[in-house]
């Protein structure tokens, strides 16, 4: 007898987000709790209250998408780059008498939304979740690929700078969140030129990608649209990168820095039509992810009812 | 009634190889012909040449692996950078009696190693091709993944030089024997000291990758090593982008360069391990391919015994 919920986890490091869901993809109720610099083992005891206060005897199991690395045989955490302390932590010891799936954050996001987002159209896609870093997951054929789609920490610039990863010169050194924030804090130390320098009443490590993007947008503030456009190109060679290999659909972008597309993607894509195969170019869709912060949450319950597939 | 062979083509560029193969991959009959060069029309004339010579009433239907990329929709090359006349060009129009399949190059000889070869022992791997140029071929799940895997045209030097392709700095203008001939003679003519200058009658121009590496390995010439190392490390680096994507049980190497496994491969194995998730790097096999030539045929061949699925 199928029961009619699961319950999504999304321990993606900033929040933990814990959420109901339906078998037709409703979102029926939510948590959402900040979980940055938390413990290890703080932040399991925060995800077990969140299932506890769902946990019914209508739900059929429960999904939980990750950030890091997975060893999905034992529902184990090898590597957790956000989340240290969870290196290593089984799901297993949760006891839960519902099965447990688990699945890397950026991996059950794109599961949502093949679910019942931008995807649903797509037998073929890759999301790219742009945000503090930038993770990818592969679907292929309606299924999800059970990889690392570490896509990330594709190296782009051989001898760049080292990565936390161990890698040098990743992706999401050059066209995360992350990155647009180091590189106008560096031109401002520079001595540049910005309406920047008055945001955050004079504290410019407090600028936020938002506050880039609006200075950008709204003042056409030429470091904030250099700095923008610098990102975009870099993650336009990362989508190129991506096409030649998967020859996708769809390039499905997701995550806070989708806010900044004017700019940020629109340069993106120039930069990928130069790049990619024309062939391959001529055919994919390079769209925003659709479900926003419930992604996880959704992709994350769907392992529950189909076992990870999709269709 | 099945039949008990098919006939696998292998059109790579420098040589047209047509094989009959038996449904226990054994290579019964095959031919050879250089094919660098020519016309595409006379590449077509020599291939039907080779496919009516093994033809029979015990053929179930034919196999071709195409340098380029594919319209699989229409047995269609959509672009051939090796072939160019061949671009454009349906293989439908060849109008054989029997069933006609069409697979990039790379990819049939991935399902060769997956099918005979040394992919039998793994669900998930990547093939590369490394020869003049880099290919790749990628089994999931033991299946082919039907998409590009133009792992050479992945960029690794974000403002590297131009390649043919369109792209800048692809990991073939690096490590490739493309790649290897050029810098060698680059530094020939720069001056550098090598034994390399005697070889050949001294035109320099003539130099093989077999050549660097005779000079490499028995002379201990310094120019030599140096060339293969830096190939190697760049090899390391598209090595360890793939294997932090696609998170592999193998990456299979395939071609006239895996002839330089002591250093090539060697510097490649040892830039790979700096650099790709340590605990992705600690479960994959990098490991030769063990068909040789025939893989491409043998791959292409299994195209029409099971319609593209492996197992």
């Amino acid at each position: 007898m199928k029961k009619p919920y699961s319950i999504g986890v999304d321990l993606g490091g900033t929040n933990l987000r814990v959420a109901l869901v339906s078998r037709n993809w409703e979102v029926v109720r939510k948590v959402k709790e900040p979980s940055m610099g938390m413990e290890g083992g703080d932040v399991i005891q925060l995800m077990k209250k969140a299932i506890d206060g769902l946990m019914s005897p209508e739900v059929e199991g429960i999904g939980i998408g990750v950030a890091g690395v997975l060893d999905r045989a034992e529902n184990r955490i090898t590597t957790s780059p956000n989340i240290p302390p969870l290196s290593g932590y089984s799901f297993n010891d949760l006891n839960y008498p519902v099965p447990v799936y688990v699945e890397n954050d950026a991996n059950a996001a794109a599961l949502g939304e093949a679910r019942a987002g931008a995807g649903r159209d797509f037998r073929n896609f890759v999301l790219m979740t742009l945000g503090t870093g930038i993770g990818g997951g592969i679907i292929y054929g309606g299924e999800l690929l059970k990889v690392a789609a570490e896509v990330g920490h594709m190296s782009i610039v051989a001898d760049g700078k080292k990565c936390f990863c161990g890698n040098n010169g990743c992706l999401e050194l050059f066209a995360s969140a992350r990155a647009i924030i180091a590189a106008t804090i560096e031109a401002l130390e520079g001595g540049a030129e910005s309406i920047l320098r008055e945001c955050c009443q004079g504290k410019i490590y407090r600028i936020t990608p938002e506050d880039v993007y609006k200075a950008a947008l709204q003042e056409g503030d030429i470091l904030a649209r250099e700095v923008l456009k610098e990102a975009g190109r870099y993650l336009g060679i990362g989508i190129s990168n991506i096409i030649n290999i998967m020859s996708p659909e769809a390039v499905i972008l997701a995550g806070g820095l989708v806010g900044s597309w004017n700019i940020y993607v629109d340069e993106a894509i120039k930069e990928a039509s130069k790049r990619a195969f024309k062939s391959l170019f001529q055919t994919v869709s390079i769209i925003p992810a659709s479900l926003g912060d419930e992604a996880g949450v959704v992709g994350a319950a769907s392992l529950v009812f189909n076992s990870g597939k999709v269709f």
